[in-house]
């Protein structure tokens, strides 16, 4: 008789676990737990499914439960558990079932953050967390054939609504409480992302705060905040998630400093024999030399390999992450990597920045807008961080710079790395080389 | 009294030579002794030039003469060397005239490899090497409302010819020797660079080798080839180039094993005092450890600078190359970068590879289609080479590999790098992981 696996989340990391764990050991019994009625799906496609440039929901499924299945792996849906009695490794769910464990896999993921006002229980008004949201919102917004949204909250995934929404012929309102969208990225570089919305008819309200949502008619709802009122056929609360820990704390499983689950390289938390995987836990920051908690469907699922690895016998450590991110804004690329200056003090550097702009292609082929901030430590040289947005071959970029920030490089050999030049994708000195000879003058 | 530095060559090597020897050291009286009649224009961008998507040949031009000249840099046009006295330090022009000099840059460039048969004399048949070359094609081709070009040779710039002719209205031929264009890409991914040759009506002669070109009419060419007859209002030369070293031999400057002047880390040659820069002179390939010669403009800017910094005083090496380029074909992007199986097995390598075919984004919002070659070496896992074709997001993906080669990175570690996710660009794993995982599975 094999181990029982249990996991608990059937999202991209708990998916990921189960599969590499089966893999790995055929002899495991594993089963997942999932809360919902979807599992193995990829959330971060979701606001295109809701604009419908994804037109099925099945298509952000990797892996179905019958697929699951043929693998010898048990899915159980609808399984809320409610309770883990870790001195008797056993699982108690909402439904009055059972689950006994060997091993356990935290892969819980993430809740809204919303935010403390009357009115976020209304019909029409929603966080999108998961596929089943999605599906919700969808539904909402064609049976009422909407015509606009309200969005609170104006980081990546309100921009990424903004821009699916538009496709799909509903216009948007976002209410950001500061002065730009995407406060991660330099204001240079979200003035842009602004003048995108506005060109898009995006309807941006900056310093507003949400205080209240009403319902006006059955069709509209309305969010009072202390720059005005705004009225749409639905309201999306999009302020930020945080990592699900009540089940990990319920057995006193070490919480780190960020909030979220701490594991080691091995995706072990405090416990022997529990794991943790995904946006629920922690990653180590190569640069920052600390743990952080990113959540993103691509560390998850990384997270989620190692830790089948290791549960399948076959160890293998998560290096950690760099920071490397993006969203597409209508024309526009967005992408960071690595510390803003304000986490490079804070992790103890003494950070210098500056901004390039150039051109995706030869100048004289061309301008394709691109800035690109790049952050460094003034005592070593290296590389602490990139930001860049631009109409094309911004990811690519941030991409390169991020392998750069890996192996820990500093500005005098990012200036002279062999970069592939042709005319149509870059000048024949990339605006990396420019932006790093540029910060390193600055020295 | 400042050193007479003398730079024979005011391509993109030499002029950066010229500017960054200057700005280093204020008291030497820079000189660029140029041949033709442009300096420090970019060579790259000629096709295109051609083509008409640059209209005017001066976008191409970095620094005119006057403005070397306000930086206090005497340029000579129409300044052909032909003998050079090493030991009294004297160069020879063509015109009667004589320099001075104290330091010596040999800037030299390539010579078009020109194939043996009759006809490569007649008007009308050309090879791109420079600037002027461009002009007298494009006057040319204008003159005589050309509608048909045959380009002898599919490398990279036969195929960046027929591309910008296309777009001027003007159909091509291409005469290559092999089954597929662009020889150093593996036959998988050239084929699709086939097929859009094909799509865009460029007629491909495959297995051909031109024998001579006849004048049939006034307007009208034809190159005789083992596989008949093809017929157009231009030829391009387009087999190849080789560095320009017949100065550098005459004063027995140490040849390398390319056949491109040797130098050091410096970009000093075998003579004190003699420097060369750009397509002339030999780099260091990071990956195979030995020195090659490729002649890039992005190469020749960073060996200027590199000797430029010496010459003024302020020491720099010039670490190297991996190998990184790229062209674009219609609507094809193509790169690679590192070491092919061939080379790899030359250098010393276990080379063992694999072909990965993956989405420029998430699968789930489209395919656009991206094959990826990996190379690796059997005994350290480290990556050699990687190649890519796809309709998106190539070359990014290659100038990321590119660094993991620079930091001599492992398929293990490429299989985990911190790479920034979004939908629009990628799956959760991008194909960069994907391949370096399927790569390593077969080790």
């Amino acid at each position: 008789m094999g181990k029982n696996l249990v996991i608990i989340g059937g999202g991209a990391g708990g998916a990921s676990t189960a599969a590499e764990a089966k893999r790995n050991d055929s002899s495991l019994n594993v089963t997942i737990l999932q809360k919902g009625k979807f599992v193995s799906y990829a959330s971060c496609p979701t606001p295109y499914y809701i604009g419908d440039l994804i037109k099925d929901h099945t298509k952000l499924v990797a892996r179905t439960p019958e697929r699951f299945s043929r693998d010898g792996i048990d899915v159980q849906l609808d399984a809320e558990v409610i309770n883990i009695d870790s001195t008797k490794n056993v699982l108690d769910l909402k439904d009055g079932r059972h689950f006994q464990y060997d091993i356990l896999v935290m892969a819980t993921g993430t809740s809204a953050i919303l935010p403390q006002m009357t009115g976020i229980d209304l019909p029409g008004v929603y966080a999108l967390r998961n596929l089943e949201d999605a599906i919700h919102i969808k539904s909402w917004l064609r049976k009422r054939n909407a015509k606009r949204v309200v969005i609170v909250g104006g980081g990546f995934i309100g921009l990424e609504m903004s821009e699916a929404l538009h496709a799909a012929g509903i216009s948007t309102t976002i209410i950001h409480k500061d002065a730009l969208p995407a406060n991660r990225w330099d204001a240079a570089l979200s003035s842009l992302m602004l003048e995108e919305l506005q060109t898009h008819g995006v309807q941006f309200v900056a310093h507003a705060s949400a205080q209240a949502i009403e319902k006006r008619t059955e069709q509209n709802l309305r969010v009072i905040t202390d720059k005005g009122a705004f009225e749409g056929d639905m309201v999306l609360l999009a302020i930020g998630v945080r990592p699900d820990v009540q089940l990990a704390k319920s057995i006193d499983l070490k919480i780190g400093k960020t909030g979220a689950i701490a594991v080691n390289f091995a995706q072990q938390t405090s416990l022997p024999d529990v794991y943790a995987v995904g946006d629920c836990c922690e990653a180590f920051h190569k640069v920052s030399k600390s743990w952080v908690n990113i959540p993103l469907g691509d560390i998850a699922n990384k997270q989620g390999r190692v830790a089948g690895r290791n549960i399948g016998g076959k160890p293998l450590t998560f290096e950690g992450v760099v920071g490397a991110q993006s969203f597409r804004l209508f024309n526009l690329e967005c992408a960071a990597t690595g510390l803003s200056e304000k986490e490079a003090l804070y992790a103890g550097y003494t950070p210098v920045s500056n901004i390039t702009w150039g051109s995706a292609m030869a100048p004289a082929l061309g301008m394709r807008k691109i800035g690109l901030k790049l952050t460094a430590d003034k005592s070593s040289g290296k590389l602490l961080g990139a930001q860049a947005v631009g109409v094309a071959d911004v990811v690519g970029r941030i991409n390169t710079l991020s392998v750069a920030l890996w192996a820990g490089m500093t500005l005098d050999e990012i200036s002279y790395l062999d970069l592939a030049y042709a005319p149509p994708f870059s000048a024949a000195w990339d605006i990396i080389h420019n932006a790093a000879q540029a910060l390193r003058r600055t020295m």
